[in-house]
């Protein structure tokens, strides 16, 4: 009998968000499930890692399921290598985190926690999926995407991913029936229209809060955000090789002597 | 005459670090230099932003300089938003990040809150430049650079970059006659082999500090580890679209019904 895969589960809404239960009550239907996830909120993180202070990292129990559970007091990022490098025995099969109360579509993905956990696996050589549902509300409806996650989660475990490639999932908010389908989808172009809400403090200093609303400046049809607008579940293929490979040989006909 | 160009200047180490001090001055000989920096070292903050906390932004003078420069609460990416959506009244033609105190090559441009900032600049199609030294001391002799670091980016001033590539610049730690010259160069595929130092706190509990030391997990001679190692200077054209393009045909062929 072939071996029960194991099955890391990670996010960056906290140990307790509604999301990742939700993550790992499917996962608990797959594999064998271990669960290192931050003790708090870390959304836009990004890749952070500690360096600079200390880590906790306990077990613990949120709800009765078979699953292992670890709450750390460290960013997503963090949460894998400890998962990784101090408390597996070995290699997990599959890494997902998620489900994130919101969506990482576009650039997203560089200010992602959620991603940068993915993404972290990806860089120890474990094929890793990170889940963004586009509904911020904690008690936001996961229903609808359940046998989704789980069928690319079996798809994973299946086919593997390339070295150097996660996936990006994102699911839009609506009614399982209003669901078209997957779509590959590459990243659109996109960024933020930032607005600095400007207040006073009591005691008569500046302070800002950091707004803004995400602008698609791509027109394309094949990207993630026209895939999630048009009713579809996005999944972009996503690699942690920055290199912008089409501009290499310019480069080097630049002039780099003093 | 032509107007002198506006060079905005951001890192992660601090506004007083020495390697921000070394970069505003060569900055200072190319135009008008308006820093933007994080009041207190931001090691390792990958590419976070603040979204649950306030932030503060206040003007200050750190040396006798002509550049203004202002001290922010927040990350490295917080800073150029900050800069380029309140502080600054036009686009700046070239953001600068750095002289960063350690390596920024292979994987580590996923980490590195240098980097962070130059890719926040290129979302916001400023063209820009991370630059590391490959010392980690706070002393470090960044003498040899400063001629590569002018030229780098009298060259970005002039030849522009495309849009979505920003450039990953590490300096290795040599003299200046030692410093064989600058290599294009794509980023090594390398990971961090992690070591958790447990230990334990007076009140009995468990904690760890990450520590660990890069591998090179790539023989290639056309790669940033394979050029610092040389005695090059390494220039990585770095892009922010994630997508794994040459995956997208086999992804496509997946059973994603459910």
């Amino acid at each position: 009998m072939k071996k029960r895969p194991l099955i890391l589960v990670c996010n960056d809404d906290g140990i307790t968000a509604p999301g990742i239960r939700i993550l790992i009550e499917i996962m608990n239907t797959l594999g064998d499930v271990v669960v290192v996830a931050p003790d708090n909120p870390r959304s836009g993180m990004g890749h952070a890692i500690t360096v600079n202070t200390t880590l906790t990292c306990n077990p613990t129990k949120v709800d009765n399921g078979p699953q292992k559970e670890y709450s750390c007091s460290g960013t997503p990022a963090d949460c894998i290598k400890m998962a990784v490098h101090q408390i597996l025995k070995r290699k997990p099969d599959l890494c997902v985190s998620g489900i994130n109360h919101g969506a990482n579509s576009s650039i997203n993905v560089i200010y992602s926690g959620t991603m940068s956990a993915a993404v972290e696996a990806g860089i120890e050589s474990i094929p890793a999926i990170g889940f963004s549902l586009l509904d911020y509300s904690w008690d936001a409806d996961f229903t609808p995407a359940k046998p989704y996650v789980k069928n690319l989660a079996e798809q994973v475990l299946k086919n593997g991913l390339p070295e150097g490639v996660v996936l990006n999932v994102n699911i839009p908010k609506l009614a399982k029936t209003a669901i078209k389908g997957v779509k590959v989808s590459r990243q659109a172009r996109g960024n933020w229209k930032e607005v600095f809400d400007k207040r006073v403090s009591p005691q008569g200093e500046d302070y800002y809060w950091l707004t803004g609303e995400m602008v698609n400046l791509d027109h394309g049809k094949d990207t993630d955000l026209w895939a999630l607008e048009n009713g579809y579940i996005s999944v972009v293929p996503v690699m942690f090789d920055m290199t912008a490979y089409r501009f290499l040989g310019e480069l080097n006909n630049w002039n780099f002597s003093n």
